[in-house]
């Protein structure tokens, strides 16, 4: 997973070039029109959520989900636990992460390039909404389990608090873009936006769209109303 | 690979209808601002250039490729031939796919997604554009041959003759943008420009930029200065 972090991104130069020249001139600096949160970006690599019976299915009764490495939005993790997928053409994916915790869906979120590797067709979905998606077959290391539906391509979303969504000046459900800088610029058009008091200000985009625009650790990004 | 054939986009139906209006009103349909050229865009799977020497090398002495299909650029085309990659950790790729004719420099072209999977770290070139750049090995069915540079991720661009240059205002070395409508809704920032007498209006991505935005036949596609 890629990451532009805030700390690298021209906007928080500017901001600390900004700080550092109030600092010097003995004045606070104004608030003005400083967003409340750094923008984060991730990419997202394929992976699945999985339910707790599905869980236990693939890894045995009782068994629950050991978290590996903590992801930025908070309780969410990436588990030492993979699965492999089996496409409809029998073709394979092996270690297939799952992301914890447990939900009530169970979801399985490829890129397109997964996906033409695989031989599937796979329709854009925002996370949740998986009828009349295609399913797969998963293994684990103690038995099989046939999803009948699940298999999306996840839209390009932002997750933001209210007080983000007061910054940008927008609402749940609504579209923003997203400007990628470099010698690879990329707008991404529609970037779906989720607003929650639990979320924190933060971008995901899949691998291939990670790999359009080549983000990176240095890449500046911006979101646009 | 992907075309967003120029008789499915919005401009060509507008323009049908508007003709169609114009045809019934019995007048000529006004020249105005219209594009000299339909606009394709073309997804090109990762692939290689090479020289005549190192054809022999591969397949032996004497031997020229064998046209398999013919592309948009004029005397263009994918050969039957292919040959195998093998990356700088020894992963291979099969298949990969030889453009004819041949030309002076040995160049092969991959998508970012097929660099990380071989555990390249490739630069952004334009083509030809390859001092510095890594180098490979490729295996034919006659032969090996190294090659200490030559392999880089294909910079987006468009090809144009001079009139079409001419239409969008833009040059030589100019960058332009491109919109890709639909759910998925990209913008690319960094077209670069390639004129040519010998060139027809066509974009080039690499896949990973293809399937960012999911082009296909239907794709709304725009070139913007």
């Amino acid at each position: 997973m890629a990451q532009a972090t805030p700390d690298l991104t021209r906007a928080a130069i500017e901001r600390l070039v900004r700080e550092s020249i109030y600092k010097q001139l003995g004045k606070q600096v104004p608030a003005g029109n400083e967003a409340p949160n750094p923008l984060v970006v991730n990419v997202s690599a394929r992976h699945c959520h999985l339910s707790p019976e599905a869980v236990e299915k693939l890894f045995g009764p009782g068994h629950q989900l050991t978290p590996m490495k903590w992801l930025y939005q908070e309780g969410q993790y990436a588990a030492q636990e993979s699965v492999t997928l089996v496409g409809p053409r029998s073709r394979v994916i092996s270690n297939l992460r799952i992301l914890g915790p447990c939900r009530p869906l169970n979801q399985v979120e490829l890129a397109f390039t997964d996906a033409i590797a695989l031989g599937y067709d796979i329709p854009v979905r925002q996370s949740g909404d998986i009828e009349g998606t295609p399913g797969c077959m998963l293994m684990g290391p103690k038995g099989f389990l046939e999803l009948d539906k699940g298999v999306i391509r996840a839209a390009p979303h932002v997750h933001m608090a209210p007080e983000d969504a007061a910054h940008y000046g927008v609402k749940q459900g609504d579209f923003m873009k997203m400007r990628v800088g470099g010698d690879l610029g990329v707008t991404f058009d529609r970037i779906f936006v989720r607003v929650s008091d639990s979320f924190k200000l933060e971008v995901h985009i899949d691998t291939d769209e990670g790999n359009a625009c080549r983000l990176g650790p240095q890449s500046q990004v911006e979101l646009v109303k």
